[in-house]
């Protein structure tokens, strides 16, 4: 058994060295663009761990894992198109620096990219994979739509906003690990505690990254401390305020919400105040420990040896106590 | 063995009673609107006719069908945001009856959907389909960014033209088929003989597309004629006039394709006149018959009974025969 910095490095050596350049050059340069942009490349080295759990070479997993990251940066390329986001990563956004129909076109490459990653396994392996595929990338795309509905409505509860992040992040974390459990070719029943691992973890990683958003360490935290209290989202943090708040700091919030102010400092030292006075914060910390728990509970249920349920702990423990 | 038509109402009828409709509603709306919008059905039709050409019930074949279509409909959606295009099937296209966001998530949806459908068929089958399918998708895409980028360029040449065509129309038409094939596990021969007829087919249709634009009876032609010309599209009948023309008439028609009146009669009429005096409209026809012959003589090399040649013959004739 390896370490997580060990996936890390295979990973990241095989992206460094993956060539997606060919002809036409104004659709696939973008795609090699995104690519190169690198990113934690988190899911698929949680393919080859998952792979290696499961007593199997991680390298057999590879294949998988580039198609899980390759569909990951399909969907920012669409995301930021629908979000209008000028940045990723600190560089230009594929439709920013080329055009939205480049956009476009560019990402729906990289999704039938995906797919024939797979074409590297037989033919049982290969179809199991691709059923999981289709199932999870529909249900980002059904979690993506969530989000852009839930932006136009202000009755949204938490089980659905759950809901929407469960999609939107969380089962392709679960896949990504199911997936080195297929290529592993291990028990249904394994296959099934590693994707409810995985799932799990990622609701965590997702309210962990709410909660960073706003109280994370402007020194660590990669991108602009309360950027979603600036574009008023309506995350776990600011639903879980509205539930818990009396009326005096709901209407609060409400007005804060409703406005955007060119200084926005006031603004988010305010919510973060009613965050924290409402219990919001606390409740947001709690989730993330449960779920993070939960995720940790599936392995005591799976059938792999200790140091291994070690190393998966370990990843999620790392993950969990980031500041980034 | 069955008519044409019986097929088409096959194909008919299971697309108006496929239910598409699901939670959230604003993605899946779109796709169940495009889906009902109709058109021609002409690729789940060959899907169809080709599996029973060799000698398996087309219904088996129905899955495969309906993938074809919707990944037809997926590309239309997204082709239609990047040309906006107001008008599909004389209704409102999905970017303009929504939102281009809904466009493009929409259609992100239809793709996996597309992918889905293979899902009926055994691994082997389920490999082999879904392996034509990323290849072909791939090419569609790459034939896209291809008309894209000639829009930019005065230097394209009649094979870069053919090439873009064949990617863009063609490989569906012929994939279309020979999935048809694949479901009835006909030899490797025949797979790639009934690909080559639908692909030359294909190839023929889309060169009449492009005859029938400029020459087509506006009484039945279902589309504006003279659009390509209005919108200076450099089609095959464009790029053979240069050929062909003197410098006068180079000239002339370099003059007319760089303008935009707002009367576009007099601008039609010159521009098909110097069509028809390069010779360019005659050998716009001799290659609309060289490429109809072309597919049927690869059903001459076809090990399949002669009432099943003449239905494909006929299929053909038809579709080469029409005026809309």
């Amino acid at each position: 058994m390896q370490s997580v910095k060990y996936y890390q490095e295979i990973i990241s050596n095989h992206f460094k060295q993956l060539t997606l350049l060919k002809d036409p050059t104004n659709l696939y340069e973008p795609i090699q663009y995104i690519i190169s942009l690198g990113g934690k490349r988190l899911r698929p080295v949680l393919t080859l761990m998952a792979a290696e759990v499961f007593d199997v070479d991680s390298k057999k997993a590879l294949s998988a894992a580039t198609a899980v990251e390759v569909f990951h940066n399909f969907s920012l390329i669409h995301d930021d198109i629908m979000d209008d986001a000028p940045l990723r990563r600190g560089n230009e956004t594929v439709h920013e620096k080329w055009n939205i129909n480049t956009g476009i076109l560019s990402g729906d490459a990289m999704l039938i990219l995906a797919y024939q990653y797979f074409e590297d396994y037989e033919p049982k392996i290969f179809q199991e994979l691709a059923k999981l595929f289709s199932k999870t990338a529909l249900e980002v795309c059904e979690g993506q739509q969530y989000d852009v509905d839930f932006e136009q409505r202000d009755d949204v509860t938490i089980p659905e906003y759950l809901k929407m992040i469960e999609y939107k992040t969380a089962v392709l974390v679960g896949a990504a690990m199911k997936m080195g459990a297929i290529v592993a070719q291990t028990s249904e029943e394994n296959k099934n505690l590693i994707y409810d691992f995985g799932l799990n973890l990622g609701l965590a990683f997702q309210l962990q990254d709410d909660y960073l958003d706003a109280f994370g360490n402007p020194e660590t935290f990669g991108k602009q401390v309360g950027g979603d209290i600036i574009e008023n989202k309506k995350t776990y943090l600011y639903l879980k305020a509205m539930e818990f708040s009396n009326s005096v700091e709901k209407e609060q919030l409400m007005h804060l919400f409703s406005i955007q102010p060119n200084d926005n400092t006031d603004k988010i030292n305010s919510v973060k105040q009613i965050f924290n006075a409402t219990g919001s914060s606390e409740a947001t910390q709690k989730a993330i420990h449960d779920y993070t728990f939960k995720a940790f509970e599936t392995l005591d249920k799976m059938d792999i040896s200790n140091d291994k349920k070690l190393l998966l702990r370990t990843f999620g423990e790392k993950l969990m106590n980031r500041d980034v």
